[in-house]
Parts: structure tokens; C-alpha cells; sequence
């Protein structure tokens, strides 16, 4: 029995708006392979204005390492003072936003891209992920599309989110689970 | 006391046929850099001749984004209209076998590779892995040696498959096990 | 309200003593791009001896695979016969010790970097990390700041390895515990 899937009837168009034309892609490709995949050490400042230029929202003091992978820059908000480690991956096929003064470490991957997997035709689903102010996704941790990351929440190294963290939780495990309070004050 | 394990004895010849002679290993590395692990928007028909060309079976449709690291691509079989996503890692030394519209997202990891941890020279202890048709493995998903993926299986973003997995099933965890089913019509 | 955190406030040099001045790591940066993160397959001995040049430890025997990122090569020490798989990620902020005749798999990420998230300045609380002796870290496994996998341990591939291991046990999940013994004559 064949499978029912039918990849070959998906159609990108649909439940996807690109937002810009082909040509604005093409050239926010090019700058990502010299500027932002590339370990080449260019200033983080260099990388913060390319990516406003392309339509960010991006904050003040925010800090950009090499080696990042952004999928469109017109669909990603950055706050102030927001740290983007080595190797992150933001497939963001609909909007990211990062709070002021959240940090994304390295390896970790915001993923809004999905598949309806109960159409054959595999349309997309992809969904928006919030990550709250102050809030800290560890190395490796994945984010899972339509995912809010409540504000100052940690998602500890190496975790699944697969669903919305309330705020100021230390949060671990695949599933992502809340675990203890951030702060000490509240612990009681 | 010493370690018992003797990496210095492990012998890379036994338990592994390369399956070609070192030119040609070489030669595809050398293409292996350039066209598949370069992050250069080369068309995925091209990547799909030189796969071919090196031995791999692939069938109509394929879609192969940049960024993907093949190990041995005449150690592949992809069918028709299979995705591979940026950043998927298919560490084939056994065969890598990919049913038709099956779908490999991003940063996933389908790794054949492991040793026997009991025998103190570290032998190869490869197994193949094979992923259904229409089957789906999640962003940032690992598959391990040995594992058959069922037919139409969803493997969720983030699942770490140890064991092999039924058909139509969606599949989650770390490790991932067999949670509900794909299809409404099966699910009662 | 606005975010407690104030990344703005974090200082780099505190709870970091980096090991060398911005010439010899700006240096090392360079050789890194080239000889390590590249995919061009220099000889294994060759990254050897730059890394014995900057300062690491390095026994005989050791294999480097290419695509391997290692922070700081003078916080590094690698026993006799390691090897280090493609893709390796060691963010060595503090100390990572490999014993001999260990092995580091593909897409493993050895994580020595750390905040006091219960700081609101968020200051490093990087921690060492030691791998014993014939010790074997699974393919994309994850090991956290401050932990030892016991001499012989095995972590299974994709394990998340957040408190230390026993030495001679198979360990496995996220988090990442002991399962099984090792060796079959301590087994019984």
C-alpha cells in the first residue's frame, strides 16, 4: 500500500506569507552566508544593522555572535540587550520575538516551522514563538512553534519546549517542564 | 588503574565496509564540501545529480537544502519527493534508507554509527536505519542505530528514537515512544 | 513591569579569567575558522599541534575530526588515543578534561559556560567539566557545567547529562542516569 502522503501536492504558498519579494530574499541570503553563518568575527554591530536594514526590530546593546542562522529578518524582534550565542538556529517562518535582556545560548534552536501532519498534503502550520523578557533559553535547547517563553523563565540546557512556560520558572526536561522558582523570594 | 578500553586497538576496517576505494571516497568529500555542506544556494536538482553520480538512489521530487552532511551517499536510498532540511546530519556508514514523501527537518541527526562499548577495542557496531514512507522526523530529532521508523510515523522535534517505531503513529520523548495516532479515522 | 534581569549590567571579566590577551586569542580565533571549524580534512596531527601551541594538553594517538569548536585550546586536556567526532562543540570557559582512550561523538557539545540565573546581572558560574577514562559521550549527547562522567561511563546518544556519572554504567535520558553496568562480569 502506498503511503497516503503526498509531499509532491504541498503547496509552499499556502499558510506561508514570505513577506518580501524574491529579489529582498535572495540578497538577505547572501548577507547571511558572509555575515551571519560565517565565523568570520565581524562586529556584532555590523550584524545588528544589516539586520535592521532587512526589517527587524532589533533593541539597543544587543549582542549577535557568529555563526547564527536567521531564516527572515523581517520576521524577528529583538529587545534591548538580548544575547544570540554560537550556532543558534531561529527558523523563523513566522515571527520571533525576544525580550529585553533574554538570552538565547548556543546550539539552541527557536523553531516556528510545522506541517498540519493530518493533511497528506503536509501544509504548513507554522506558528509564532515569544520569548519573554529576561527569560533564558539554554545550549541545544529546542523551542517548539507557538511556544511563549513567560518572562525571566529558564529553560535549562538541552530541554524540549513544546509547550508555553509560565514566568520566572526554572524549567527542564523533554517535555519542558516548570520546576522550581527563579527567584529565591518567591520560593516560599 | 588504567582504563581497560584500548582505542589505540580499534581496528577501523573491521565491522565496516567503506564500499568504495579511497579516491573516490576523497573525490566525494571534496563535493561533499562544496555543494553540500557549503551553505551556497546550489539548485537541489544539482546536489541530487552528484548523489546519484556517487551512488545513491534517489527518486523524482527530492529536495535537498543546503548545509546537509552525507557521509556515504552510496550508503543512501531516498525515494520520490523526500525533503532533508538545513543542518540534518545523515552519518550513514550503514545504508540510510528514506521511503518516498518522507520528510527529514531541520537539524535532525540520523546516525548509523556506533561501536560494541562492551568489547574494549571499540569496534564497529553500525546498524542502517530505515525511515518509512510519508514518515516525518521532527526538527533537531535524533535516530539512532538499527531503528526502523514506521510508515507514516511522526517523530516529534526534539525525540530521541533508540527503538524502532510503529507506522502512523506520532512518536515523542526522550526516548521516544508511540503516543497517539496520525490519522482521525484510526484514532477510536 | 519591567524585566528584573539586566544584562546590561553583566560584566565579562567577572567570575571569567579568560587565560591568555586578546592578541594570542584573536590569533587562535584565526586557526580555529581555518583548521578547525573548516570542513577541509588538514591532518588530525596538524590540529594536534596547533592545539599543543596554544597551550592544550594533548596525548598520542589523539584523533580530531574537522568542524570541531573549541573555545579557549589552553583550558583544554585531552588524554592519550581521544577521539573527537565532527561537529563537536566544547565551550570551554573553564577546564575540559578528556581522560585517555575516551571518545567524544558527533554533534557532542561539552558545555563548561554558566550564568547565576538568581543574579540579575546574570555573572558567569562556569564550571569544569571531566570526562574519565575510556569514557564514551554519545553522538549530540549534552553535558553540563560542572559534571564528571566516571572513567568507563557510557552516555547514550542525545542524553542531556546535567549531574555527574558513576564510573562504568551505561547512562541515558534527560536527564541522563545510570542504567546498566558496563562490563557483564559486573553485571551480576
Amino acid at each position: 500500500m502506498p503511503t497516503r502522503v503526498r509531499q509532491d501536492l504541498f503547496d509552499p504558498r499556502r499558510g506561508l506569507d514570505r513577506g518580501r519579494g524574491r529579489a529582498v530574499e535572495a540578497l538577505w541570503y547572501a548577507c547571511k552566508v558572509v555575515f551571519f553563518l560565517s565565523a568570520f568575527p565581524w562586529p556584532s554591530a555590523l550584524r545588528v544593522w544589516l539586520l535592521r536594514r532587512f526589517g527587524a526590530q532589533v533593541g539597543r546593546g544587543v549582542l549577535l555572535k557568529p555563526r547564527v542562522n536567521i531564516h527572515l529578518p523581517w520576521k524577528l524582534s529583538l529587545g534591548d540587550h538580548v544575547w544570540i550565542g554560537e550556532e543558534v538556529f531561529i527558523l523563523n517562518f513566522e515571527t520571533v520575538t525576544v525580550g529585553a535582556h533574554a538570552c538565547i545560548s548556543q546550539r539552541a534552536f527557536l523553531c516556528t516551522g510545522n506541517h498540519d501532519f493530518r493533511d497528506v498534503t503536509m501544509p504548513y502550520r507554522n506558528r509564532p514563538i515569544v520569548v519573554g523578557d529576561g527569560a533564558w533559553i539554554g545550549a541545544q535547547a529546542l523551542v517548539a512553534p507557538g511556544v511563549t517563553v513567560g518572562e525571566e523563565a529558564v529553560v535549562t540546557t538541552g530541554s524540549v519546549v513544546t509547550r508555553s512556560l509560565p514566568p520566572a520558572m526554572i524549567c527542564s526536561g523533554n517535555p519542558c517542564v516548570p520546576v522550581t522558582p527563579r527567584w529565591r523570594e518567591t520560593a516560599g
